[in-house]
């Protein structure tokens, strides 16, 4: 059996010395790291060839390609944690300072959140992404992944852990469990003593399994049933384009726009237009009764298609007779992920911004800019759809907290 | 049974309506609020009176005490609403903003959390300080409030309401759930649908069923395990009235000394000192073996001690042999809150802040500061224990999360 009651030790004493590591240092340690795991890239697909083996037949052809590991894509990591140790240290930034009439002068600096816990499934590239974001901003890790990937992610987090060992430093700041025992994942959860903070990386089953299962404070990350609205003032040919994007460039992805909100005033011309070019990409449309009579070719929606994240080559329309119904259908039917809307009417573009409550609201834009990359963080452990803590793209900052120094003369409170 | 997905759905529509209300327009209402209860004292007061009569020989003293309102207290609340309205408005404040090369404009912009959700005990006046805060951060509130006060919360709670209501705003920003079956307590813990965050206050065990049984993101406030360490170097003569500021000016209180470090070369002079000033204000001291060669009249400390939050004119002494022991120790037993050094040596101090993982660290000052008022927040939601979101004293800010607005001219990812 696992001992989790050990690694959580081990891992609150090793961040805690990661934590007070020089921006150099830590980055000399990221760049050993990645030449480490490219050096090892033999013994890496031999044991990812294992776990492809044994998954043969159980997963599908989509899980079957996540899960495999090739030269290409073991130099993919190694350049991933190459590129975190360029990024900007987020730790140790004044982020305020004040003196109190008391006596004392209070210091507000950020800090690493300490240690992070990740439960993910069969992709082992999560295994080196997690760990670069981490250390860099100084936090240990202790990862979970899915049982399929197992021993790909051990050889991934082994062949690191050496780097870190050889290189001095305490490689109990990168632990991955190994036991695919449903027991020992529920005993993760529940180390709070030890963990600071949970992050569930998948389906929408496992995230709400661990937001409900956890007694460590989660992030949630990743559903989104995204909006686009075609105000009644939208231009056409250009919002094409926009929802096409948004729809076919990458189908898989929480960005990707999964129901479209349309002005009854604006439905007659755009519909057909629309029609068009989605059965060009070979988009189904399951559209309401007032879309329906516009484009007979368009499925019958049910309720349940507009809380739907389809994560496939379908889309729901939904027609409105305002911004207000938009944004009350939006608000009420997402996922507070990402909804943008198309309009040359600055008014109803700011009543929109104001009023839908969504990580990223968008104006003239497609959906699938919500990502740490195109946000230009650089680096990204997921995109939360939770208010606490942190919203959206989460890059190293979100991985940090603050706390307050506070200095005085031997003084007392009166 | 209360109908809790209505108060929900009820919250969001009205924490919509509020999000976007203007400050002056939150200041008005706050104040009007403020008036409605000093003019509802007497309704209150009789209502209160019901309460203390049914919690009679029920509670202890000091519980009575603290559920007690009279005509000074609800001016009190009424006051706190009204210093509230005084302080700068939190909501719609640009973070940051800036130009991406795909084209579009990203600007971050602090948003209310949205509905808060607050478990307290028999305490009537949070109802009041919860509602101020909440509402001019932009967030409606859902309380639960001790059943041996419902009745007291309640009147606090409709008084506030009709103001809200008679200045023509929508009163469901402010709910209080006087249903006091533990059912509707816990269907309340898996409100996530509607309630953005949990805030427990109260004691230990309050604390944690909320954070061990909710599945909506929990806030942890109030636990304080305090420590103050006198390094080898400390001024006895400026020490001693920082620790006994620390231990006897309020023992009640999260940010009271509980545990007292000391190093054991200062020991010897330091000790007999300390115990000539403690046992005049009657505090127990429970020391390890050698506190105890050098003051015989401390009891013995058994390992629990030094875990123990006594909220009692009791404190625990461990003698250690260098500040890498002390900082060791502490972050073994703290529980994250605020801990002190007293040092006349800059790198030990230095050592000190970095090293201890607390939410306040203090150089030369007393544990008592740990306050949303002594840091100049104005109001206070409670202290958080926990790193994710808030740290520390939780004033208006911390009510608050932020969406990002993005902007195109029919922008496409690609």
């Amino acid at each position: 059996m696992t001992d989790l009651e050990t690694m959580g030790m081990n891992a609150v004493k090793a961040g805690g010395k990661l934590s007070v590591l020089s921006t150099d240092r830590k980055n000399t340690i990221l760049r050993a790291a990645a030449d480490r795991l490219e050096a090892d890239t033999d013994s890496i697909i031999k044991a990812n060839a294992e776990d492809m083996k044994a998954a043969e037949g159980k997963l599908s052809e989509g899980l079957m390609d996540r899960l495999k590991l090739d030269e290409s894509r073991i130099r993919g990591m190694a350049e991933g944690i190459r590129s975190t140790a360029e990024l900007q240290d987020p730790v140790g930034v004044i982020l305020d300072e004040w003196d109190v009439p008391s006596g004392i002068h209070i210091k507000k600096v950020s800090v690493p959140m300490g240690v992070v816990g990740i439960i993910y499934e069969a992709r082992p590239n999560v295994t080196a992404d997690a760990f670069a974001i981490a250390y860099k901003s100084g936090n240990a890790v202790i990862l979970k992944g899915g049982s399929d990937a197992v021993r790909s992610c051990k050889a991934v987090s082994d062949s690191i852990r050496n780097a870190i060992r050889d290189a001095g430093e305490d490689p109990d700041v990168l632990q991955f469990i190994d036991d695919t025992d449903r027991a020992v994942t529920n005993e993760f959860m529940h180390l709070d003593r030890y963990v600071d903070v949970m992050i569930p990386r998948g389906s929408a089953g496992l995230i709400a399994a661990v937001k409900n299962g956890c007694s460590i404070p989660v992030i949630e990350t990743g559903s989104g049933n995204c909006h686009i609205f075609v105000d009644e003032t939208a231009d056409i040919g250009k919002a094409i384009p926009v929802i096409v994007n948004a729809k076919t460039q990458r189908t898989g992805v929480c960005n990707a726009v999964e129901s479209l909100v349309v002005h009854e005033k604006i439905a007659p011309a755009f519909l057909p237009e629309l029609w068009k070019a989605l059965s060009a990409h070979n988009v189904e449309v399951r559209a309401d009764s007032p879309a329906r009579e516009i484009v007979p070719e368009f499925a019958k929606a049910s309720p349940e298609d507009f809380s739907t994240e389809y994560l496939a080559l379908i889309l729901s329309v939904k027609t409105v007779s305002s911004v207000d119904e938009a944004i009350e259908h939006i608000n009420r039917c997402h996922t507070g992920h990402s909804d943008a809307i198309l309009t040359a009417d600055p008014d109803n573009a700011d009543r929109f911004l104001k009023m839908v409550d969504s990580a990223c609201v968008y104006v003239n834009a497609s959906t699938r800019f919500t990502d740490g990359g195109e946000f230009g963080f650089g680096a990204e452990i997921g995109i939360s759809t939770q208010k606490l803590h942190a919203r959206g793209p989460m890059g190293l900052k979100e991985l940090t907290s603050y706390k307050y120094l506070v200095s005085g003369d031997y003084t007392v409170r009166s």
